[in-house]
């Protein structure tokens, strides 16, 4: 695994005008998705990694672009020439979903309907309507088949619909730091941060384009909340315990209500910079999207029913601290799929990160994730002939 | 252990003119505390029993209000004639705590400096300021030594304080579900919390009292966000899981950001209820109090120390599935006073609700703190000059 960037890069937008009909049961009537794409599809067009991104994430998962070449994709550790999802044999692609705020159509964008912004009128949508307008992209590009689809955490969830919904479609799923369905901790949390910027009067209902206001206090305070559930304890108190901001001479508090302690500092840092720069409407609608996925709820929560049709190989990685979506629930996606004796490989990674490890360079678990694409790759190289031949011994 | 109720009762009130200097080096001219006493104080004076609060609570420990028959005191099932603090042997005093809004002088209060309410300008207290204005009322009440000062969370802070600052006016410390000091993710809550509030257009920096707006929505957000910490999640998954709270015909969603889960409904009307009744500048303070709650500070971090002039006995209790206060924390606290051979009750209890627990009615729970104040009350029965004898031997 060679270190390695894919360099600059430069976002791509696909226009579609066939209306896509949602989960809710209301369409989109034609929308664009931005995407980038990083290394060469094959004459054989078998080589695409589809790579799925979380909440506060986009297409841009790798390099950087010439304008503002600090802004790194946000999965540039895992994806480039010699990293583990390997640029050099993989075509990648990053697809920011349908709803988010970074150039594919949302709530910021022109409702054609009514010449304004859609604000509160942008359907809410599901993991399953992000799977098939990702379907339309991959049409679109001449991908039949992905040699994976894979995502963390929100982006674990589409890899796992992209299993069910198109099984001849996708060779392997990788899906890091999920869970088949959000606890009523994580929806509780999902609902403060939604409260908080429901609550804000900048926010008028949604239609705050409308208004030029923005409701940032909202935006800050549920960034703060969902910070909080990326980190594991330990990691906040290794990294920041009880540090104190501002030292006075005599060490002692300060006695009010403004920065005290190092945490806050940071907690409210990143608050700021957040609420510069995400969409308060896509903020409610993908902590909506997170918890409306449920793939067992149609199987009257049978989940190993609800993964029936899935083909494809499984790589599945958890993390030992995250306590937002902790290793049992990804050990319930590995139980429902041995029911069905799907060939599956599990890595529980004893990292101190929280659930942002699945962003981070553990060395383990970048390993884990290199030897899988390792294989892959072999599987591609190898001829066609022989693959149905290992498919069937696994 | 027999049911039973003090009954109504009725609280009272205790003018302070003597000006108390805080931690932080600011004084209160003169304040007012209210509390509520139940039983008997015996002849020799040696029966009184103090319980302090947490958060959210107030001097209403036990028994109802004629007026209010439905509000019970937030430890009714701990305190009562035949309870684990049975008030047919012991004189229990409840006090709400200096800055706190249900009676004693706080932010809402009027300073005498301005005729106005105290609004921003009350001072940040500290949990040994609190005990101080604890002791000065034990002093009216003519008790000279607590048989034992006893609290949860919170509470169980001020009675950790009162063994380190007035080792001689207590004989046992009870400190539940509690802290030697908040962790990062503790801090980080209470932060989120008071960026809320002080986020909210209707806070006015702390003098909305003058603009006769109450900052509610902050409020709201502030108190869902600590409600999630008190519960475990298993509790949560137990008791809301997914279930919804409209259910349509076909059962499925909304496709909305209304309410959709049980879990949502609950917890907005959580937070709906607390705006009613708290003042968020009490919230702001009492976050506060916790936050720099940290005996072991003075003594560079050595938590042995700071509780080395403690010479009462202690019962610490700590509840499995509290993430908030985990027992690890309760055993730091073990640890030190074991190092100076202190004599030590711990008791883990494998409890669901998390730092909820503290609070309810686990069997176990009630019955380890019965037997230990059956302990105490033996020890005020057997005559005088028996006890040093048995505290050498312990």
């Amino acid at each position: 695994m060679k270190p390695g960037s894919v360099g600059y890069v430069t976002p791509q937008s696909m226009r579609f005008d066939e209306p896509l009909v949602l989960a809710s049961g209301a369409s989109i009537a034609g929308y664009d998705l931005t995407y980038e794409t990083y290394g060469k599809l094959d004459a054989d067009r078998l080589n695409a990694v589809l790579i799925c991104h979380a909440l506060n994430a986009s297409h841009h998962v790798a390099g950087a672009y010439v304008e503002r070449p600090e802004q790194v994709g946000w999965w540039d550790n895992m994806v480039g020439p010699g990293k583990p999802v390997d640029t050099d044999r993989f075509f990648v692609i990053g697809v920011n979903n349908l709803g988010s705020c970074f150039g594919s159509t949302g709530p910021m964008s022109i409702n054609p309907a009514t010449n304004q912004p859609y604000g509160a009128a942008f359907p809410v949508v599901t993991v399953e309507d992000w799977v098939a307008a990702q379907a339309r992209l991959a049409d679109r590009l001449g991908i039949e088949r992905f040699a994976a689809v894979m995502g963390g955490s929100l982006g674990g969830m589409q890899a796992l619909a992209w299993a069910i919904r198109y099984p001849q479609r996708i060779g392997h799923c990788i899906a890091i730091a999920t869970t088949p369905k959000l606890s009523a901790q994580n929806i509780a949390f999902n609902d403060v941060a939604r409260t908080a910027i429901q609550s804000d009067p900048d926010f008028h209902g949604g239609d705050y384009y409308a208004w030029k206001t923005v409701p940032r206090r909202g935006l800050r305070v549920a960034r703060m909340i969902g910070h909080i559930t990326y980190l594991s304890s330990d990691d906040m108190a290794e990294r920041f315990g009880r540090a104190r901001r501002h030292k006075s001479g005599d060490d002692d508090y300060t006695f009010g209500y403004g920065i005290e302690f190092e945490i806050e500092s940071y907690l409210r840092h990143q608050g700021d910079k957040f609420a510069e720069y995400f969409d308060a409407n896509t903020y409610l609608l993908i902590t909506r999207v997170l918890d409306y996925f449920d793939p067992a709820r149609a199987h009257g929560g049978d989940l190993a029913a609800a993964l029936a049709p899935a083909t494809c190989r499984f790589l599945l990685v958890s993390f030992t601290t995250d306590w937002r979506f902790p290793p049992e629930r990804t050990r319930e996606i590995v139980s429902a799929l041995v029911a069905h004796q799907r060939d599956v490989v599990y890595a529980e990674i004893d990292a101190a990160n929280g659930h942002d490890a699945f962003l981070l360079s553990d060395e383990r678990y970048h390993r884990v994730v290199a030897a899988y694409f390792e294989n892959i790759a072999r599987e591609l190289a190898a001829p066609p002939a022989a693959e149905p031949a290992a498919r069937a011994a696994a």
